[in-house]
């Protein structure tokens, strides 16, 4: 038996997480290990108790199903124990699994390193485990999600990204399995409770799901469960606008928990409830106001519901109370007398979730979420249960606003952080394309951990599409922040590239990514104007184009080069939002020089219209191709957000093309000259005069008013 | 004889100046009068002495070739006093025409009421003036300019307008002029100096002067003087950018007074020199520095070339200095120290004018600009000598800014006004179209008439078409503002119209040029940008261009209606003007909409795309039709002014087209939902929400950002 943990050297990247299967599957027979693949073309079955919770079984045939997804023959799942076949894989959980149980009391599974841990799993090869076995392949969790992490981290060794079925990565079909013997051990993660925020979901997660699905169904849950789980993600707070997750299937909470998904609800909606449950059907509740000033008894009942058919589910509770729909709480006159209510509700709310959940209130994990406003009642000492965990908002914008401070920190419900990477709201929304660089999801999260802020971390991602390169490496980060120190961002990246397109491209593909998203920061897509570039300074403009139309040439390259299988990952992933994002800087730029040039009458006003036109068309020929070509449409309404011509935080209801001027040049014939790099020109005003000295000054000099007092001399430099 | 003196009825308005000669000329015989018609279809000699000064003998020839304009025969010009027929006309002077003073030695010709005053002149019939001559009718002046008054005032009351040639005035053919027996007077003008400056003439006035007389040559500024005279103007600030009065052509000066003009030069130009003199020959001077500190002897020489070159000619000298090119002044070091130097300049000024012309320098007229910054100089205590007039300038948008303080009324040289119609400087150019309402006029000049700044009226009137209203309202107050209450403006205004279109429809084109003048002051045309006009309240760029496509309409209308000849006169008047404003502020409304309309993801968006594209043709077909087809291409380059798109004080080189916005419309298919009158729609931000006030809130209350003292309570109201 093999004692080394945590292998090194490997076959697939695994940077993900710092995996402890870490080149420890190999698709050669070179070093003696456990063969998943047999000789004559099948494979080993997987064997997981009848008796283990459902999500850990759903899991076993997900990790038969991925040996399939590589090997072209999926395993078989096997749950009689007393007819084990001769070599298997085990799937089970400690204290759940009699099997299990077994082997530990017969000294051949050693599980010291998890007992008694969160989510943690040990993966061991055991030879003779048991009379008539030769060897089993040994996938233990400390707990449900612990196997499903083990399970799901066999299946990321053999190459199945989490992203095969929502980025469309292709699985490399290998016929050689082997597992290096070994013993292989993941303890716990550094943040317990890591999940996303699905949010804002119209226009194009609505879209994509009713198109696809019929709705935000079941269809779809299981589909994100089970991306979230291969991402060792284990909260979720569904999509609420116009969706209820509770109503709109009633069985949509046991799913959640049949998948080990620890549901919760947004930071606006206490209690397990969607606020549009409220908004439809609030006549049926009292008076109608949510106000528990004034509606007291009817909220209540709304909340105990909404606890009572969660009931036995794992679920964190959001509880306090914000306004009707994500806006600030409707005041009782003072903040003192507001902070008193919201120290009732939360007293309120904690009893009702000791009846509901028929257990005393601090053993039913809570948040209680500092969103904008919410934070002046914190400040103005409102007092909260210990075991309540406190969840800082960021700015919107990713920036984290506050960290607990060292008197906060004893508190056994801790600290967490909401942290936005798509935001539909102010100062500014943006909803269309990723522009968040890692380093900075990594300097703010760092800040997070190192603060204790680090309870649970949930992610708003918007439509989850397309933010997975950030979605993932900030659950990785929440698992394990020592995985990625601030120098190992480049390589975490590069192995993800790698593993989503193989070794071949994955500098390149790493650096396309990663420089994307930088250039998406400086500032955001949504917020570049025709003034944003200089056109003038150090040659802003023109050299934020080059540096895009090179990654355009880099991302093409790759393109060409990839295997056809791979080119709608690729797509999606990086060859869209480097073509999307460059066209659209260029044409903010075109629209700034048609501006310029009209300024200085030139004739290439027009071509520069032209220019903005034509990358407009651009803009949508590349969402089309997005929706309705790459992998057969199957992503369609994805990218249906607008992001073209914001006037307001809210996104503009059609992109709106930047507008364009136009001169009349049959009567605006003559010859001028404008220097590259000055907004000056001949004729123009600055240039009229011969002497630029007196010329630059006329314009103020000329121009001034004086009031009779003022007699201080005007200048220029 | 009669001693009836300003007649009152009359046969034709004479509102320009309330001409002594009002009603008295007849076009029929009902009343006894003076036939200046002969039965045999001639006309009666025009009779001036051979002593008169040559500008007085000029204007008898005018005169005598009005009367061809309105007869058809000139009149004959007699000057042999021993020769006289029997019936004739008289144009003459005190104390130069010994016919004149024969006949006011005999009795015949009453002048106590004009001798000895400023440009006054008499117009007197008198029966049997001599032996053998049966009658006469006598035009006196005080001085040369009252003669030359006196005799346009007699062409102005046949039936010639001052703008016959400059704005294309049908003279209305008649075949009986008959002026009623009577003794008509007209005291002096109640400003002594009253003028206009030619300023900033580029492109019009030059590309005009260019193209009909090969420059501002002796061709264009004898047409200039006779408008001018006819105006009952004495003084004019030549264009100077490109151009140089005196050395353009040398006989330029001489021309000048031999027409009667008293020359000036610009606030700027000091001493009777164009400043391009001294930029096109600076290397002749000293160093070469416009700099008083500097190259004082070499300044000196140039101002003495300036008075020489104009001695013995009627001329009022601008004294002071500014810096190089209607810059400031440089500084020496302190405000103190150019005061003192200023000082010197104007002292050692003086001197150069004594010597040159011959007399004391009191005896010579002098003005002193307070434009801009000069006024800090006079704030400081500039000591000026006391005969200089101090001319204030306004704020370059027709705002007098200083006015004389009772304190210093007392000075012998007084104040004056420097006015600007037409402004090519900061705060902002007006170089286009007349947007000068006579009201505002009115309200500033009677200010300074009122508080005794009225030895010297100026205005900057630009290329000077197309402003003849406001030129012949301004000069008329500056010859009696008493004449021009506050309440008889739409009567002047009326009678204006009579004057150069008839009787018939005086009212309209009286209202039209009035109104289109008021629309082009709220603001000015240069000013108005596609967000001056409020798409949402109280209906107000719908009101606007309303007003505007109502005064089109009646301008139509008018214009259907007047005879063909008429209609040149018309278009440059007033068609031109309502028409091009009217279709550029809809076009600015057009493109306000375009903008509004894609917030709105109208699919009419494109539809106002168009309309701004064109009206911007159109407005150029109007320019068009103003430079190339109105009275066969006379004026053309007058309309060459750009006047869209101004992006600083500096009028943009080219015209340029509002920047209109576009939609993708194949991808913006929907229904949507926007109500007249409010920016917002559905879908969009503010209807996004179920709940109006909630919605209101969100944007505002979710964006915001706190700082962690923060614990104000943000409400809206």
């Amino acid at each position: 038996m093999f004692t080394r943990r945590n292998v090194l050297e490997g076959a697939i990247a695994s940077g993900a997480f710092a995996s402890p299967l870490a080149a420890a599957m190999r698709f050669d027979r070179r070093a003696p290990g456990f063969d998943i693949t047999l000789p004559d073309g099948g494979v080993v079955p997987v064997f997981v108790d009848a008796a283990e919770p459902a999500s850990v079984r759903r899991v076993a045939a997900d990790l038969a199903a991925d040996i399939g997804r590589v090997t072209g023959t999926p395993a078989r799942i096997v749950n009689d124990r007393r007819r084990l076949p001769a070599r298997f894989i085990l799937v089970g959980t400690l204290g759940n699994s009699p099997l299990v149980d077994q082997l530990v009391a017969a000294g051949k599974l050693d599980v010291a390193d998890i007992r008694g841990k969160w989510e943690s799993f040990s993966i061991q090869t055991i030879a003779q485990p048991m009379p008539g076995v030769t060897e089993a392949l040994v996938v233990v969790g400390s707990d449900r999600r612990g196997a499903i992490y083990g399970a799901y981290d066999l299946s990321r060794s053999m190459g199945v990204s989490p992203w095969y079925w929502w980025a469309d990565v292709p699985v490399v079909r290998r016929s050689q399995l082997r597992l290096r013997y070994g013993h292989y051990v993941q303890g716990p993660p550094a943040v317990r409770y890591r999940g996303i925020f699905l949010n804002d979901e119209a226009p194009c997660l609505s879209g994509w799901t009713t198109e696809k699905f019929g709705g935000m169904n079941a269809q779809f849950y299981t589909k994100l469960f089970e991306l979230m789980l291969r991402l060792r993600a284990n909260y979720l707070w569904p999509a609420m606008w116009n969706n209820a997750f509770a109503i709109d299937d009633a069985a949509h909470p046991a799913l959640a928990d049949d998948y080990g998904i620890v549901m919760g609800t947004s930071h606006h909606e206490p209690m397990m409830r969607a606020h549009k449950e409220w908004t439809d059907n609030r006549q049926h509740y009292g008076n109608g106001e949510w106000n528990y000033a004034t509606n007291r008894a009817a909220i209540r009942q709304f909340f105990n519901e909404g606890i009572k058919r969660n009931a036995g589910n794992e679920v964190v509770v959001t509880v306090g109370m914000r306004g009707d729909g994500d806006v600030a709480l409707e005041s009782t006159g003072s903040l003192q007398s507001d902070v008193k209510l919201l120290e009732e509700v939360i007293g309120d709310q904690r009893r009702i979730i000791a009846d509901g959940m028929h257990m005393p209130a601090d053993k039913v994990p809570q948040v209680w979420v500092l969103f904008t406003e919410v934070y002046k009642y914190y400040d103005a000492g409102l007092k909260l249960p210990d075991d309540v965990t406190i969840m800082f908002a960021d700015d919107n914008v990713g920036n984290l606003r506050w960290l607990p401070l060292p008197s906060e920190r004893g508190r056994s419900g801790g600290f967490g952080i909401y942290f936005h990477m798509d935001m539909h709201g102010g100062p500014f929304a943006y909803q269309w394309i990723n522009s968040n660089p890692l380093p900075k999801i990594w300097e703010q999260m760092n800040l997070a951990n190192r603060y204790g802020a680090n309870e649970t971390w949930i992610a708003n991602v918007g439509d989850l599409k397309p933010l997975e390169l950030p979605i993932e490496f900030f659950l990785a980060m929440a698992w394990n922040p020592a995985d990625v120190g601030k120098d190992k961002i480049a390589r975490w990246t590069r192995d993800w590239a790698e593993r989503q397109f193989g070794t071949e491209h994955a500098d390149e593909i790493a650096f396309l990514a990663s420089r994307y998203a930088k250039y998406n920061a400086l500032p955001k897509p949504e917020k570049i104007t025709p003034g944003t570039y200089s056109l003038e300074h150090y040659g802003e403009a023109e050299r934020v184009c080059e540096a895009w139309a090179g990654l355009v040439r880099r991302a093409d390259a790759v393109d060409a080069a990839l295997r056809p299988d791979q080119r709608d990952a690729f797509y999606q992933l990086v060859l869209y939002p480097v073509r999307a994002c460059a066209n659209l800087t260029q044409m903010y730029v075109a629209a700034a020089r048609n501006a310029r040039f009209a300024e200085q009458a030139r004739a290439s006003t027009k071509v520069e219209a032209d220019e903005v036109r034509r990358r407009f068309r651009t803009d949508h020929d590349l969402r089309d191709t997005y929706n309705h070509v790459m992998a057969g449409g199957k992503w369609n309404h994805m990218m249906d957000q607008t992001h073209i011509g914001y006037f307001d935080w809210y996104p503009p209801i059609a992109d709106i093309m930047p507008p364009v001027a136009d001169l009349d040049l049959d009567s605006a014939s003559g010859f001028g000259v404008a220097v590259d790099g000055d907004s000056r020109s001949w004729p123009g005003y600055y240039c009229r005069r011969h002497f630029p000295r007196s010329t630059a000054s006329r314009g103020v000099r000329r121009g001034s008013r004086f009031s009779r007092a003022e007699t201080a001399r005007r200048r220029l430099p």
